[in-house]
Order: C-alpha cells, then structure tokens, then sequence
C-alpha cells in the first residue's frame, strides 16, 4: 500500500524524483459511456459557443438529444442497481462532478499522488466553468478544491468529509490555460483530518488557496 | 429601482410579504438554445443512468453527439464576437454554470430577490450532482452558495468579487429533493462586502451555510 509510505503528512521524501505519480482517479476509456460523455462535454461547450443566432436549427438539436436520452432511459438499469454498480470497488468513482470520466459535467480532471504526499493534476477550463469575463466561476475553483482536499485525504491515509471549507481567493483564475490544482494532507488528529491546495496559473501564481477540515467518517455505499 | 429601496442590508420590511419577489437570473426560453442545452443536461443524466452493460450502442450516441457538435462549431461566431454577446446587457447572464439556461452544467438555479434583501431559490439536485452516496458533492454547494452570494450582493445594492468563502458542512444535502438556496448581504463598507447564506432541506434544517467577504469591482466586459 503506497499510502503508508507517506502516512506522515507533509513530511518531504528524498526520493520523491524517483517514484512515478500514482494515479488516484479513473482514467477515462475511449468507448462506451466515457466516450459518449467526452462528446457530450464537447457538446456542452459547442452550444455555449454558437448561442442562438447562428443558422442551425437548435430545434433539430434538441429533437435528437431527447431521443438519445429517451433511448438511454428506456435500457437504464433499476436506478437502486445503478447506484450499487456506481459505489462498486475502491475508492475510485467514475460518475462524479470533478474526476468522473462518465459525467459530462466533470472536466474532467485527474489527480496523481507523489511520494512526498501531495496529489496534483492539469485541468484547463473551458467557457462552460465561466464566472467573471474569461475566468473560472469562483464556485468552480471551489469544486475542485474540495475535491482535490478530499483526494489528498485518500492519499494521506485517511478519507473524511468536508466539515470546513475556507478559500482565499488572490487573483482571478484563467480560461483556456493549463492550471495545477493541488492538495495535501496536513495534520491528522483522531478522526479529525486537515488539508490544504491550490490552483495555480502555468506561471506558479497561486489564484485560489483552499484549507479543509474534515471528519474521518464516509456515508454507508449502496449495496 | 428595487435594488435602492432595500439597501440597508439586514433591514425587515414589514411589507415584505406585500410585494413579489423579482427575478433575478435569467428565465430559460422553451425554443432555442436553451431547449438545447436543456435537453443536453437531460442527457448528461441519462448518460448517467444507464451507465456501460446496457444494449445502447454508445459508440452511435458519440458519433450524433460529435456530428451535432461539429455542425454547431461550424457555424458559430468568433468567440470574441460571442464573448461580448455574452456579456452584453445587465448583471444577469444566462451562460454561467449554475443559473444559466444556455449551460448545460447549471441545474440550472434561478434567483428571486425579496423586499426584506434576502435572496433565494429552490433546486432540486440530480445524480450528476452527486458527492457521498445520494448526497451533493460538497464542492457543488460551495458552487452554489459562492453564486448565491453573489447574487445576493447584487441584490443588497453592490457587487463584488468573492475575496474569501467559508463553509461549514453541518449535515449531507440530500438528491431529489427540493433544496432551498438562499444568501443575504449582511454588511458594507466601502468596497468591502460581506454575505452570507445557506442550503436547506424542505423542513428548514441548514446543510451547508457559507460566509463571504467580497470586494466591490468587476473584471471589465468584453466589448
């Protein structure tokens, strides 16, 4: 188990250059649903960038997206079955808002943890995750912080949830360029668990800091 | 103007309960691309649901998807062109991630402001949402209670960018169910504001309550 390398949070490793990243979340499969969920994600930004007033029919559109999903309802699993399959295995989801290679809402982004007990990842926003004028929403920053201050809890060693959020926002963060979102464990006390991250600009400018509390405690999976 | 009749923050009017509430997101029009994108958002969750292992040939799902998407890119504008169609107009947007209808990610959210200066809405929540089993990701309320806030600083009389965010988790947000999402302006000094708000369930009981600190500017619009 590499996690009990690093139990020690925040404790620096000599040998950190020497051992890859270890992937933390799932990696998006090239057919099947994963990629049905890349179209749709690009599907998402391409309507947001035609608007109405171009000449495609948006009716034709929506015409062909409800059959699709009419199609897809009507093969669906029992939606209790479902859940069961989504909460399967380890730690590692495929459906969620951040890292879900299976939801179109995800960007997504994939986190890998370093021997030194860090989690990291690359995401670049796209005109769907807009807040101010060519900037990310600030509650997008938020949701991936949290997300990332939860991977970083897994890595550490223990996993819990979010009891407090705190972020600290210093500059607005960039559309369209490669931003690093990172997290790490800081203290453990009992059930009670801390963790701190950033989204940085290519640049090494920290835009968003983010510091967690959390509780060592997981609601039940369905099963 | 409303916005001056309630400027003081915090002030009760007792005619509240006399005057309607006003709008203060955008209205999703049944044609368009707002049919589009809300037909893009059912199949985000269909997607979803029905998940790998049903007989639905994914790979035709990817290709119409694809098609539509490079049919609408074909014809869409400049994006500087679009960027300041975006931002054209007043506060409201309808292209933001939690109360734009022309988004596929947003619910979407939409804001009515109250004489007494709260602000809220109610939004139920489906599985694309979704954080620990049949609960909202944390990182999504912190989306939006950060846009709640936002909204409500709007509404209070002045807008800001959020400078700090606090969250404090006291119990998981139910799916499928109809959540209030409410923030109120709670004081102003100069530039400085300050916000607050929650997520309830439908009896009453506060999820998750938020604290900002905002400073009073905007990055300038596109034009």
């Amino acid at each position: 188990m590499p996690r009990a390398r690093h139990a020690g949070a925040g404790r620096e490793s000599v040998t950190a250059h020497q051992e890859p990243p270890v992937e933390l979340t799932a990696a998006a499969r090239e057919d099947g649903v994963d990629a049905a969920a890349a179209a749709a994600r690009r599907l998402i930004d391409s309507l947001l960038r035609a608007g109405d007033g171009t000449e495609v029919a948006m009716s034709g559109i929506t015409e062909q997206l409800t059959a699709i999903a009419d199609r897809l309802d009507a093969h669906a699993p029992p939606f209790d079955e479902r859940m069961v399959a989504m909460w399967a295995g380890d730690a590692t989801t495929r459906h969620d808002p951040v890292t879900g290679p299976e939801n179109a809402l995800a960007p997504p982004v994939r986190f890998a943890g370093a021997a030194d007990g860090s989690v990291s990842a690359v995401v670049e926003l796209g005109v769907a995750y807009q807040g101010q004028p060519g900037c990310a929403h600030g509650g997008v920053s938020a949701l991936l912080l949290d997300h990332a201050l939860g991977v970083a809890n897994h890595w550490g060693g223990r996993s819990g949830m979010t009891a407090e959020l705190t972020l600290r926002y210093r500059a607005p963060v960039p559309l369209f360029v490669p931003l690093a979102v990172t997290g790490r464990q800081v203290a453990v006390d009992g059930r009670k668990l801390w963790a701190e991250g950033a989204i940085s600009t290519p640049d090494g400018a920290v835009c968003v800091a983010a510091k967690g509390f959390f509780i060592g405690k997981h609601l039940p999976r369905p099963r």
